[in-house]
C-alpha cells in the first residue's frame, strides 16, 4: 500500500546515548545497529520508507525520554532541547515528518507551556507522546500520573491546541521492577510489562474523567490497544457504579463509548492479522492507525505483514483509513502547512484492484516476482 | 438501537393475493398472518416498528411483483398501479416510510421512464427494487437479465436520478425448476435457490461492466450479500482475465473494490452475529445496512438480534452506522423532503453508555427487566 | 508444516485429453503447463510435494470425468479404465497416495459394485469423488441427481465400506448453461456457478435424509464449503417445517448439526484467511482439512498460504489438525496398509516454536532467509 | 445447553467472613445477597444450577483465601480447615460438586503435602486454586511468587498427583496499591488490576520453565485468558532470546505452544462471544472451558449468554467441548469415583437441533416463550 502513515516511530539524540542507549539492551550484535537507526533521520529511514510505501512518519523521542528523568530541571531542559531538534529535523523535509512534543511531566503547568510552545512557535508539532509515568523524587522512583487533578491544566491546554497525546510505555522503575519483575525480568518489558502498567494509566485518564471535562482532547496508544480491545466487555461490567460510586467518569458512558471519538490505536509492534480483525470489530476500524514501531521493529517487516498479511483480509476502505487517512482526522494539523497531507482513496494507494500486468488476482502471482521483489536483500 | 432504518420490507396490495399470495405457501396456520402483515402499513406495522426502534422502513412490493408478470403490458400496468399506491401509503407519513419502485423491466426504455416518473413525479421513491431476472414468454419460462447491454438505458437513467437499486431474489421459474429442484423443492426458495440464483445476477452485472459504465450506479441486495461476501477471495482469483480476456469488467478492478462504493449489501433475514462479524472485515461496515424482511421474518425477532445479540459486538460507530446512517450517504434522497431523515450519534441511538438507572454494565442487568420488558407479548 | 496432506488433487489420463483436456479452456499459453501437470504425478508433483512439506495427495481423475458421459457404458468403462491407472500409480508410491474412485453413477447398482471392487480388490482406494450431477441422455443435457431414493444403493455400500464421497463441482450442461450462463460465461465455472450448483447438490443429500438414513456416510467438499458454512444460519431457518412437512431430513436435526459428524470441508482453492477463521468458528476445526486443487492451483501458493498466512492466526492444534490430522480420522484407510499415515504433533509438523537458529519469533526473521528460501524460482 | 461444568465457582465459610467479606466491597444493598451465595451450596446454588443447565460446579475458597494471610501458621491452618469443610460438603453431592484445593503458599514443601493429603486422603479434590501471590511478611507486604525455583517441589507435587492448578487473581497488597493504583482503586480490581497482576505471574510461571520441568502439569486461569490470548504474538515476539538468553524456558517453544497442553483459560466473568471468537481462532476450542465466577457473576447471567448468545456462532462441538467436555480431558479424576462425569455429544446437552415443538430454527421462537421462560423472576 502507497501512502502509509506510521505514528509511533523513535528517534533519539547522542546526548541521550550516554545514559539511554537502548542500543545496550538488545541482543548481542545488534545494538550500534538499533542506535544508528535511532539517530538516523534522513538516510537509512528514509530510504526504507521508500522502499516500503511509508510516505510519512510521526517521530517522537525514545522512551523513557524526559519520564525517565527525576530531576525537574533536567527533565524540562532535555524537553526544549529535543524539541528544538526535532523541529529542525522535522523542517528538513516536512512532508515526510511531523513530530510529538517531548515533554516534561513534573510540572503540568510547564508541560502545558512547553507543548503551547512546539504548537504554535515551531511548525512540525502536531501533538505531544508521554511515556507512561513521570519519575521523580531523589531515588528516582517516585511516579507520577496524569490521570489526577492537577494534570488538568495540562489536559485543557493540550485539547485546547488541538494536540493528541499519544501514551507510550516505558520500563518500570527500580522500586517496582524489584518488587514486582525482579524474578522474570524480561516480562518487565515490551513482552508484558509496558501493557500492564500503561493499560492503567490510560484507563486511570478515562475513569477519572479528564476525557469528559476535555471532549476535545485525544488519546492515542500503541500496540494494538495495550490489552484493553480484549477486555472491554469486562473492563465496563467490572466498573460497577453502584460498587464505584466516587468514580469521577461520566456516570452514563462506558469505556467502550470513547474509542474511535477520544481513544485511538495503534498496529505497533503488534503484526498479528487475527488480532487486527478481532479489534476492527471491536473498537472499529475508524479508532486504529498503522504504526511501526520504529526501529525496535524493522520497516519491512511492518510493511510486508500490512501489504501482503492483511491485505486482502480487511476491505479496502477500512484498509486504507487505517494505514493512512484515519489519523489525518485525528490529527488534522497533518492536513496544513507544512505537511499538506491529503486523503487518498484505496485505489491512490494501489490497494485493490489487479496489478499492472497481471492477469490473475491471488495471494502470489504465478510467476513468484511479487514476492521475490520484495525480498531483495538490504 | 433507536432510529433504526430498514431496506428489505414487503407490502402487497388485494388485487395481488389472487396470483401470488406468499400466505399461501408458508406452514399451515400462519398465512392469513403473513397476507395481513404483507397488506398493512400504518397499523401493525407501525405499531411493531415504535416497540422496536425501528425509525424508517422502505417498502416495496412483494417478490416476484413484476418481474414474475410474463406478459409486457400486464407487467407495466401493474408497475405503475403499484408505484401510484406505494407513494399514496408513504405520503400519509413520509417520515416513516419511503418506497423502492416496481417496475416491468420487459422494455429498458419503459422501465427506465416508470423510474423516471416515480423519481421525479413522485415524493416518495429513493430507487427501484427488481426481483431478480423478468419472466417472459407464452409459457412465461423466459428469463431476461439485466447486465446484458440492452439494458444500459436503464442504468444509466437509474444512474442519472440517483436511484438505487435493490436487487431481490425470486422463485426459479417452472422450467428451471423442473430441470434442477424437482427431487429438492425446499431448497428452491429463501434457503438456497434464491440466493444461487441472484448472486449470479449480481456478479453478471458487475462483470458485464454495467458498474464501470454508470460509475454513479449502486446496486444493493440482501440476506448478508447472497454468499458473495464469503467467497470474494475466490470469486476474484477465478475470474482470471488471461482466461476470460472478452469479460468486460475494467482490468484494472476486482469484484471486492466495488463494495462500499457501487455494492452494499444489508443483512436482511440472515441474523447471525458471527456472518455479520466476518462481513464487517471482509466488505467494510460501510458497505452494510440493517434490514428485516418483514414480514418473512418478525420485526420483533430481527431487533432482538440486532439490539441485544450483535451489541456489543460490534463497536458504537459501525453499528449506529449500520443500523442507520449509512443508508443516508447510500440514497441521500431520504435526507432531503419530504422524508428529512438526519444521522444519529450513537448516543442519539441510545447506543452505548449505561441505560438510565443502571449501574453495572452487562449483557443483562440485575433485575433481568431488560429482557422482561423485551418479552411481554404483543 | 511438515505434513500435509491435500485431498482434491486432480489428474488425468491420455485418453481424456481428446475430449476433455482442462489446458485448452485456461489463459493462453498456460495450457500445455496445466496438462503436463494433470498427467504427472511421480515427476513434477512429487517434487513439488516434497519441496513445500506436502506428505500425502489423494489423487481424483479431473472434472467432470465420469459424471460428464452421458453414455452409460462408455461411462463405467472409463470409471474402470481410471480406477486401475489410479490404483497402479497410487501403488507405485502408496506412503505418498492414496485414490478416491472415479464412478459412472449412471446406474446406482453398477456404482456400488464398481465401489466396492476398488474399496476390497484395491489397495489404494479411500473413497469416492462424485462430479456433481451425471450427465445422461442422448443430447446430454439429461441430469441424474444421487440425492434421490434409487441413490440410497450406492450410498449404503459407500457407508458400509467406509468409502468417504467427496462432492466435486463441475460446468453447466449446454441446456442450463443456454439457459442462465449464456450471457456471463466466465462465472460458470469455479469463480461462482460450481458453487452455485453443488451446494444445491450437497443440500439435497443432506435435506432428502441420506445422512439419516446411513449414519456411518461422510460426504466431503471443497472450496471452504461451497458458500454454505456463511449462509448456515438462514439455511437452517428457511428449511421451515412447517413449510415444508415432507422434507425428509430427520426434523429434531439441523444442517448446521451434520459438520463434523458427516459433513467435511477442505479448503482447495479458496485460500483465504479471515474466511478460515470464520469456518473455524462457524463449522468447527474438525470439520476442516488442508487441500490444495493441484494443479488448478499451485502447490507452492497454497503452501505459501497455509505455512506463512494461516499460521499463526490459527493455534497450533487446530492448524496441525486441519493440516494433516483430521483427514485421518475422517478417512482411517489412510492409517493402514498401505499408507500407514500417523498423527503428527505440532512439533512433528514444525508447527510452533522457534525455528532452529532463530532467537526471535515474528512474521519474519531479521535475515529475511525464511522468506528468501521460500522464493527459489523453480 | 444441558451438562455444562464451570470451574472458576466461589464459596466461603462463616469464620472468614470477619476478616473476608467481599459482600461488604460491593454495591451498596448487594452485599448480604452475596454474602449469603458465598455461603451457600446445596440450596440456591444448586436449583440455580438446575434451572440453567449447570451439571457441575467446581467449588473453591474465595479470593485471596490463604494467600492472603501473611503468617504462615494461620494460612495452613485455614487451608486444612477449608478443605475439610470443602470435602465434607462436596460429599453431600459428588455427583454436582468437586473442589479445588485451599493451599498456603508460604512453604512449598507444607503446600505439596497439603495437595497430596487432598488428592489421595480425601474424594473431592481435582487440583488447586492459588490465588496469584502469597502474601508474607510482618507488614503483609511481602509478596511469595511461584515461578521461582524453591517452589518446584510443589510443582512437581501438583504433576505427579495430576493436580491441575487454577491460577486466580487478587487485589494488591497495601503497599502495590499505594505506589500504583491509589488515585484509580477502582482499576484494582477485577476491571483491570486483577489480570495486569496474574498474567505476570502466569508468564513468569511459563518463562522460568516450571511447565518444561513437569510437562504433566496443567494451569488453568479465567476470565477468558487474563489479557494474554490478544497478545500472543507480541508476547512470543518480544520474548527475544538473543535479547534474554538467561530466561529459562526452551528455547524451542512458544509461550503460544503450551495452550491446550499445559495452559487452559475459562470464560468465567468474561461474557463477550466477540472475545470467545478470537480465543476459539487464537489458542483454540480445546484449550477453553466454560466458568461463571459464581456469585460474582449470576449463573444466569452467565448462562443467557452462554445459551442464547454464544450458540449458533460455535460450531457444536467445540460449543459442547467448551461448555463440558474439555475439562474432563483436563481433569481427569471428574470421570473417576465419586464424580463420575461421562463426555455428553451435543445431542445429550440439548445443542444443535430445533427444540421439541419447534418447527422453524432462530434466534427466538415465534411464540417468544424461549425468551420468556428464562425470564421467571427469581
Amino acid at each position: 500500500m502507497l501512502g502509509k502513515i506510521a505514528l509511533e516511530e523513535c528517534w533519539t539524540i547522542p546526548e541521550e546515548l550516554s545514559n539511554n542507549d537502548p542500543g545496550k539492551f538488545v541482543a548481542p550484535g545488534t545494538g550500534s545497529r538499533l542506535t544508528n537507526e535511532l539517530l538516523d533521520i534522513h538516510d537509512m529511514r528514509l530510504k526504507q520508507m521508500d522502499e516500503n510505501g511509508v510516505d510519512f512518519m510521526i517521530l517522537s523521542f525514545v522512551a523513557p525520554g524526559c519520564q525517565g528523568i527525576p530531576d525537574k530541571a533536567k527533565a524540562e531542559a532535555q524537553a526544549r532541547l529535543v524539541n528544538d531538534r526535532l523541529e529542525a529535523e522535522v523542517m528538513k523535509a516536512p512532508t515526510r515528518f511531523a513530530a510529538f512534543a517531548a515533554l516534561s511531566m513534573h510540572d503540568p503547568a510547564q508541560a502545558a507551556e512547553e507543548l503551547r510552545r512546539c504548537m504554535t512557535e515551531k511548525k512540525g508539532f502536531v501533538g505531544a507522546i508521554l511515556n507512561d509515568y513521570q519519575s521523580c523524587g531523589d531515588d528516582g522512583n517516585g511516579m507520577l500520573y496524569f490521570d489526577q487533578p492537577e494534570y488538568d491544566v495540562f489536559w485543557k491546554t493540550a485539547a485546547k491546541l488541538g494536540a493528541a497525546v499519544y501514551m507510550h510505555p516505558r520500563p518500570s522503575n527500580k522500586l517496582i521492577h524489584k518488587l514486582m519483575w525482579e524474578g522474570r525480568p524480561w516480562l518487565d518489558f515490551s513482552a508484558l510489562g509496558y501493557a500492564d502498567r500503561l493499560n492503567m494509566h490510560i484507563l486511570g485518564i478515562v475513569t477519572n474523567g479528564v476525557l469528559d471535562r476535555f471532549p476535545e482532547l485525544k488519546i492515542l496508544f500503541g500496540h494494538m490497544g495495550e490489552h484493553i480491545p480484549y477486555d472491554l466487555y469486562r473492563i465496563d461490567h467490572k466498573l460497577d457504579r453502584g460498587r464505584f460510586p466516587n468514580m469521577p467518569m461520566r456516570k452514563d458512558k462506558l469505556v467502550r463509548d470513547y474509542f474511535g471519538e477520544q481513544l485511538f490505536i495503534t498496529t505497533s509492534g503488534h503484526f498479528s492479522t487475527s488480532a487486527l480483525l478481532f479489534a476492527i470489530g471491536e473498537v472499529g476500524a475508524s479508532s486504529i492507525m498503522f504504526s511501526i514501531d520504529y526501529p525496535f521493529e524493522s520497516i519491512r517487516n511492518a510493511c510486508a505483514w500490512w501489504d501482503e498479511h492483511v491485505w486482502p483480509n480487511v476491505n479496502q476502505h477500512d484498509y486504507a483509513n487505517i494505514g493512512r487517512n484515519n489519523v489525518l482526522k485525528v490529527l488534522p494539523r497533518l492536513t496544513q502547512e507544512p505537511h499538506n497531507l491529503k486523503p487518498m482513496t484505496p485505489r491512490e494507494c494501489q490497494v485493490g484492484g489487479l496489478p499492472q500486468g497481471e492477469v490473475c488476482f491471488g495471494l502470489y502471482n504465478k510467476s513468484w516476482n511479487k514476492r521475490e521483489i520484495k525480498t531483495i536483500p538490504s
